[in-house]
């Protein structure tokens, strides 16, 4: 049986719960969706104020008669978690709050990858510092969560293999976690994994219980929600699709194989489609797109190609998972907004009858930050799961 | 909060849970197991008892002082289910008990696919009369479980695409459901989502969270347990791996396209690579398989060709799942047994590092029985789920 102290803390997790997903909810909102009184409610509300983590505010104006709602959300000046995404060529960093606001951002250009781990602890140390003056006065930092294009092994902070920043089992959570400043723990996940965590919360997979985010960088990677929850697997290695085969006789991918999926609809793919030379950098990545849409021809086809080549893989997905919604990102949203009807097309050729007829197609609504937002997230986790034991210090 | 009732209704599941899983436990046992008092467990047992579903008897000999615990354990003339495998070529049906013991068994060979639904039908309720004559005297049967080579929507009992049954969107539950005697209620699943099931629960994979079982018949499919539970998708169509295609220059599928996973790994493909005719029958193909143990250098030289394909098919499968235990049935158990090293060295080939060394291969512990006995889970859900409510007419 449950003691009243627990049923309290789990009733202060479900409440912020509401907030974070929602942000601003009407006392009346959250008395309706949680089937809890309205005494209760406004214990509960009192009790997250007094943590710092909620602020109310009496709505003005309204027409309507008798005493309006009191209004619940998030405190800007409340706790906030620093969010590091490292891709290859950008190191992204932001403050976010509670509600998943972003409340200041630092970016840092490293050109090709972002060397080893050691330096981004060093880029990340100077962010937290920046972030922190960019934050309103009286806002804390609770911790640091970070998106990695590998696969990560989330208990100990291991990146196990991200071939795209040439690091293999690096330790980057103690890396991070010994430079961290006032002690902030440190999280890390991969990036799809957390970019479906965000998506599923606040975006375009929200209310589905089977969701596939397939993101395009240098790499090729997915991150499942399935029954409702994040699939990991046995280690949190699932979703590594970039290295699958579809062509024996394919190109020869920089894993050794040939005619691994990243070969057909990674970022390089589209640049060598597109007959560009240099790095998977975002502006040049983001050239052949806004040329596609210009009336270039080479580039226009590059898209349709992969756009194409996307399609199988997600038929490959939809086949062996039976999702509701795939969404995509990084690259692969540019590519669904240019060519859908080829990934459609794709699909109907390639994927099972009954799966292939109940799946739809999204891009992210975060666009390029949905890793980053997902990063916060895994970082609110503690917060989020017991607001009682966070406090300011 | 939970009402008495509720508790009550609870912990008598919990313990038929275990007498279900295990077969025979003490009450000791039981004590130690469901963390509950002697009294709270005699007193469960006791009601158990009389609902028909367990029986207990004092163990006889033994040389320790003291009192022996009594043992509890399901009752032979209790409630069994009538469990149905689909297949190709052979309609299997057994009485199935709590425990998973199998009562009694009707076999019909069918010679190449069994016909409609309604075909099916008849040999079930012929199966039905006749399994009630081999069960103890007392037992009654409670419930009907199919399982099916295709996808299938459970919530409705419609297969939706058995290619090689040659069903497409057939009402199987409702023909069942209509013919079935004493309106005995049908549920239909998987075959490969049952084989699962079973094996999750007493098999090769008990204990373990993140299964992939692969079924190879005269076509190939998938299963899966992830975090625990059940992965099967929107609609319950998940793991249909067969028509994955694995090189688009390869030999032409029954379903139109090319490269297809069955075309290499499935029963004909088998036949096929050994230069025999007829159809994927299991004496045909178990013959391929006991020629190559005999030596024959083409049955054998099939079998690892077949062993090499299947460690292609797993390692895209562990790439994007990353399970903790690849469990193989059908033929698949058998191309197992007889060339491992080949499995084994084509995973270690094409799949990605972290997840590929932390995989465990196993032949179902079941042979060719998993996915009767899953079928026979499947039926015994509603008992298991509330053992109140199910009693004997």
């Amino acid at each position: 049986m449950a003691r009243p102290d627990a049923i309290r803390r789990h009733n202060l997790r479900l409440l912020l719960d509401q907030v974070h997903r929602d942000g601003e909810l009407t006392r009346a909102q959250l008395t309706n969706r949680l089937k809890m009184s309205r005494s209760t409610i406004g214990a509960l509300v009192a009790e997250l104020a007094d943590l710092g983590l909620v602020a109310e505010r009496v709505p003005t104006g309204g027409d309507r008669a008798g005493r309006p709602s009191h209004v619940v959300g998030p405190r800007a000046d409340g706790p906030y978690v620093v969010a590091v995404d490292v891709d290859i060529t950008d190191l992204t960093m932001a403050a976010v709050g509670i509600g998943g606001h972003v409340l200041g951002r630092y970016a840092v250009t490293t050109g090709s990858a972002p060397g080893t781990p050691k330096a981004v602890a060093r880029h990340v140390v100077s962010a937290v510092r920046e972030l922190g003056t960019q934050v309103p006065p009286g806002a804390w930092p609770v911790a640091i969560g970070v998106s990695v294009p590998g696969t990560v092994t989330r208990r100990t902070g291991m990146v196990e293999f991200a071939p795209n920043l040439n690091w293999q089992h690096e330790p980057v959570g103690a890396i991070l976690g010994a430079a961290a400043p006032g002690g902030l723990p440190v999280s890390i996940g991969n990036d799809a994994d957390l970019a479906v965590l965000v998506e599923h919360l606040r975006g375009n997979a929200r209310g589905t219980d089977d969701v596939i985010y397939l993101m395009g960088r240098s790499g090729v990677g997915a991150g499942f929600i399935m029954n409702g929850q994040p699939l990991t697997g046995r280690d949190g290695y699932a979703g590594e699709v970039g290295h699958n085969v579809v062509d024996v006789s394919g190109p020869q991918c920089h894993c050794g194989k040939f005619g691994c999926i990243e070969t057909y609809i990674g970022d390089s793919a589209l640049l060598i489609l597109a007959g560009r030379h240099g790095v998977a950098s975002a502006d040049n990545v983001a050239a052949v797109f806004s040329d596609a849409i210009n009336g270039d021809a080479v580039a226009a086809s590059a898209v349709r190609t992969v756009a194409d080549a996307l399609g199988r893989t997600i038929a490959g997905l939809v086949n062996i998972l039976n999702p509701e919604r795939v969404v995509l990102g990084g690259s692969l949203a540019h590519v669904h907004a240019f060519a859908p009807g080829e990934i459609v097309a794709s699909i109907q050729r390639h994927a099972m009858g009954p799966a292939r007829d109940n799946v739809h197609l999204f891009s992210s609504a975060f666009t390029d930050d949905a890793s980053l937002l997902g990063a916060a997230e895994l970082a609110f986790a503690t917060l989020l799961d017991d607001p009682i034991a966070v406090r300011p210090n």
